[in-house]
């Protein structure tokens, strides 16, 4: 089984949740998967200083910086084709709500990246299986839009789910919510505080459930 | 148990490998432990594309790299003391033959940080277990001398522990090596080409055997 793993960036407020995006990876290969890792290669929103919370004057750019967690392994999301993969899944982080699409500044009515939009209509009309982490559903829905998804407890952005035309139902840690009809798996990991076992299990329960989707 | 994670930047070529700080610190969590995580507040030796293998023009820190792996909770290394933890551990990476030592380019020569070796200095002297993955035990050589370490199976790197004093052992993934004596676990994790899979299971069984060396 070979899954698609798509990143934002290196660090949780400016690109992928690293915790995420490593869980992700390790629950592929602890399955009996392999993954490639792809992200687009377009300018960062913005870069965080991850020690302070500051914006710095730098300019980064988002398949670069995604390198570093693929130890240099990743392509430009341009060359993805859902008929390589089994599946294909989304980790968290604020990039994906600042880098992949504007939902972290302009919310319901965000614009998606157009490679991003064309990777998602692409694997979900080829029926490949999508996993979502974290709030990565948010981007899912902007571009599926019935879709039942998760992204834990949060009030304001469940709403913003319904808003945008999907189900948003509530999960806790290694919780996941499948939609069968629309082949998509999701999990809160961080949108909900907990240790990185608890990102560990939530990422291996998505990739369990898409495993199992998969041979569906 | 309470572990200390020392962390030398945010990608494998130029700081901390990403897999082997984040599978650290899920081996601690899985293991009944708790950690902080630390880096010391410097300039990176130099900043890494790590698409292309280039250097870039740029200038990062040190801690607030490494912040992006910790989700913002780092401390500075200059705050550490060993007698608020049970163990320390340091991953791997480029990032600690080039940002916590000069390892990368002098060699046995190399110089060591000093807060760095302020800090291995008080951990030993105090008792506390030291974890070293992949290419950290050089810098725990340098400072300690006659330490019995692993680096894996890479002939050059070996040679070069045992011109600092250092005894050492061949290792295979999962495999740790265990100087009771000295109180020093070490397993090569990337110094030897594998999945984040045998990443995890070399960090776990360090902290498994840390774990051991603290009660006796």
């Amino acid at each position: 089984m070979k899954f698609a793993i798509i990143l934002s960036g290196c660090g949780v407020f400016d690109g992928s949740e690293i915790h995420e995006a490593t869980m992700t990876m390790l629950a592929v290969v602890r399955n009996g998967g392999v993954y490639d890792i792809f992200a687009p290669d377009v300018k960062q929103h913005h870069v965080i200083n991850h020690l302070t919370g500051e914006t710095m004057k730098e300019s980064r750019n988002v398949l670069v910086e995604s390198a570093r967690i693929a130890r240099g392994k990743i392509s430009p999301l341009s060359s993805y084709n859902a008929g390589d993969f089994d599946a294909i899944i989304f980790p968290g982080g604020f990039g994906v709500a600042k880098n992949l699409c504007t939902y972290a500044f302009e919310g319901t009515d965000c614009d998606v990246d157009s490679v991003v939009e064309k990777v998602i209509r692409e694997s979900h009309d080829a029926g490949k299986p999508i996993g979502a982490l974290c709030i990565a559903p948010v981007l899912i829905t902007r571009i599926l839009g019935a879709v039942n998804v998760t992204i834990g407890s949060d009030k304001a952005t469940a709403e913003t789910i319904e808003q945008m035309g999907g189900i948003h139902t509530g999960a806790s840690h290694g919780e996941v919510i499948i939609d069968r009809k629309n082949r998509v798996v999701t999990n809160p990991c961080y949108m909900i505080d907990g240790t990185i076992d608890d990102i560990a299990t939530g990422a291996d329960n998505v990739v369990k459930a898409l495993i199992e989707m998969i041979s569906l």
